[in-house]
């Protein structure tokens, strides 16, 4: 269909209290959009607004990252919650983080889920559910930045968009999913194979798997997306501008990225 | 000035998890108006949600009722926040508890701290500025509820409308502020009188004091404040609509109670 | 064996603050043992040695109920917690109880892992070794209360004793587990026959199940569990207690049962 | 009275889940003793756990550091709690701390009050009565560490030994107490300075001011505490080790230290 834009995304705002976690700094210079911990999983109100404030001051679009309230478990422990409360709590982060985005004069755009609750949300029908529907009921117009599966099934369902993120710095398995970080090749340490691994899967949707094939990722890759632990994130994140830069591939706000995509799919 | 309206409220929505407490469903028979729970010192994401959805259902104004982040405190005791953190800590839960008026079709009305922050507020420049800061930041259009002090003051400079409050069920004494619930005559346990109180505080901005003077209140009394853990919270409120129906007054939202008095003023 | 004795336990100290919930003055006069909770899924310091003294005061034998830290969900959430987190969890809550035990002149004498935690613990294998290597490494002497299952055998592992329990208020199935509350029958109102079901298990280790088979239990019934949230705590326990007496039947201590099955093991 | 000896402490076991704070390795090599972080302020069982068996590896003294149920707000901000729940919630905290020190074969040595608590009890006696209550309880022969004022004389009234410590990277004003770290001369950035200083308040008991007078400290300096968070901080400690070798100034543990005390006021 010819796009040639992608977003750049990372998770931001992550430090709590008097504790600092992430290169914040670093990855604001490198990233279209942010996706900001809510104050669950991570975050507080006055890292919130701080986080706020330096993407609004730089364009960066501002993503809700929602996840379980469990501090110490930085939420990637699977908590079995209910609908209700996956849903309420969703609500409840957006509607704090969206506290900051509107006494900065801005709006949040997207809304990603964080750790083990966005992981499963892939899979699983109740967290697709409850979070889309808080999603949805806050505001149709939020995109929902996910990879294939029922939580892009259920945003279609009530109408939202979904940025299909691609996971800059990871590797992938022959089935076109990210495979553990702890596995052989499941953390890419050469920032130019990040860079030219951008640029593949924007132009040709595929990726070069950790047992060496070249597979379909399975869905569009909108978004890439850095982590901020990963121990050269200036390094990867620079060589993946550059690549993309080289390779005239445009980088912009995710919400451009769909406009173009909708766009060239009405052309 | 004429004016013959009274809205009355509640402290609502503390209740947390498997915890219940306060008689909500009664209060809600009561009220016009709510002071919401928002998550710090009490109330949960599914706390807030029902409780919105109670007060939307039966035309009860939203009130947000935010408080120090101290739920094993119940947000009583004063905690030495900076303002920055104060002024945070206020913006996150009011932005938390909109997205529950928001999906539920209605918009919070008011905010009314809770509990130590709302008492020092009344006196203390910090905590006045970082509270009105905040609502004023959020949304122009908010009423603040309080008693008469640097919380009012600081509530005006920003352009804040003030809902002044009278503590239905509480004592006060010769200066016109309230006496602490413990001492002699604190809490009032005579409906009756509350009832009587009530009007005479609305008729003529007069209190008989814990020594048994009539004094005056020193403020507006716009809305009559009924707290859920008295002991005969149901009938207290009873006599109270009892008493101020047959004096006719009208007992009706907030919003209505302050353009009532503008609309006399520009008389 | 001749066993002719069994112990009476409850779930105590799970207020919270300024949160009361279960009838802790009522279950007080009904039991010989307490489970205790320990701050992470109820309880607060000021509760728990409130507790503590009360249990001292009356004789009745102090327990441990770690939980989850999940305040919001009172432990009934599974988290998918590492073996680690849960020993260390298990750890710091024994601590933190021992130090009001201690304080009050008393010590304390099983370890009953709340909830979700809990009941998980009966078949998973990391929950089950996690518990008992934080017990097992704080006191060898300390007994754990479990149905059978893995628990119970990791506990028998590392030489420690194991008081089994019988849920009095519950009905149970034909495999002689509880069924779900939820469950036709899974609840039980009627106290008297609560009294008559603890005779029958105490005297003949069997249960009418919710089918109406009368079923072993599977296990021995050393101590018979209350739930302090059943409606008619009260009736059920002295409905219990009657019959207990009646059937001569010697209400005491678990450490006291389980001595008297040890000696009647070596007879 | 020719003590020739002195112990050094810092602040460690203060990370929390996934968040990471000082320099814990680079503090092992240079302390006898600790005070360690019991999970309210900061700290969580995994970290007290690896902490207590890093100080047991090494013979470090084993201190609780107990303080306000604050993590947001790192146990700084002043919470005005009442006297019980200020002592239930230290009693609480040091009963959690020794269930690691148990299990891993050693014992608590000391407390120190951290942060806002420590510093207000120096002058509060609501605050030094309900610490020293809860130390003597548990634990008669613990020593608390802390500067002279109603601490002190708290600790002594309850036959509590005192650790005096000198704060060994700050400056102190005239009247003996450390100044404000936000004041001019509050932090001492010269390693040889701290050295040097360390040397002249064991041996002397006087300590240079931040208006250059030398000063008597008003009490013994029986512990030389390190901030973690000092930038330099391992060269302060090299250089403090280095002067007070030089000075042939025996470094060792805190209990060590008071016993040479004691037993030099019997001679």
């Amino acid at each position: 269909m010819g796009i040639n834009s992608v977003a750049v995304v990372a998770d931001l705002g992550e430090s709590f209290g008097n504790y600092t976690i992430g290169d914040d700094d670093a990855l604001l210079g490198l990233v279209t959009s942010s996706n900001i911990a809510c104050g669950f999983h991570a975050g507080d109100p006055r890292v919130m607004e701080r986080t706020v404030r330096e993407c609004v001051d730089r364009g960066i679009e501002l993503g809700a990252h929602p996840g379980y309230p469990d501090l110490v478990g930085f939420g990637r422990r699977l908590i079995e919650a209910t609908e209700d409360e996956i849903r309420t709590d969703v609500l409840y982060q957006i509607g704090a983080l969206d506290a900051f985005a509107k006494t900065n004069g801005a709006a949040i755009s997207h809304v990603a889920p964080h750790g083990r609750m966005g992981s499963i949300a892939q899979t699983d029908d109740k967290h697709a559910r409850a979070i889309t529907d808080a999603v949805a009921a806050y505001n149709k117009d939020y995109i929902v930045i996910c990879q294939r599966g029922v939580l892009a099934e259920e945003s279609v369902k009530r109408g939202l968009k979904v940025g299909y993120v691609f996971l800059a710095d990871r590797g992938y398995g022959d089935d076109g999913w990210p495979v553990p970080r702890s596995h052989e090749g499941g953390l890419i340490y050469d920032p130019e194979q990040i860079g030219q691994r951008a640029v593949q899967v924007v132009r040709d949707g595929t990726v070069r798997s950790v047992t060496g094939n070249v597979v379909p990722l399975g869905h569009d890759a909108d978004v890439l997306l850095l982590h901020g632990d990963h121990p050269a994130v200036l390094e990867n994140g620079n060589a993946l501008r550059a690549h993309l830069s080289d390779a005239g591939i445009n980088v912009t706000g995710l919400r451009d990225v769909l406009a173009e995509k909708e766009s060239a799919r009405n052309r």
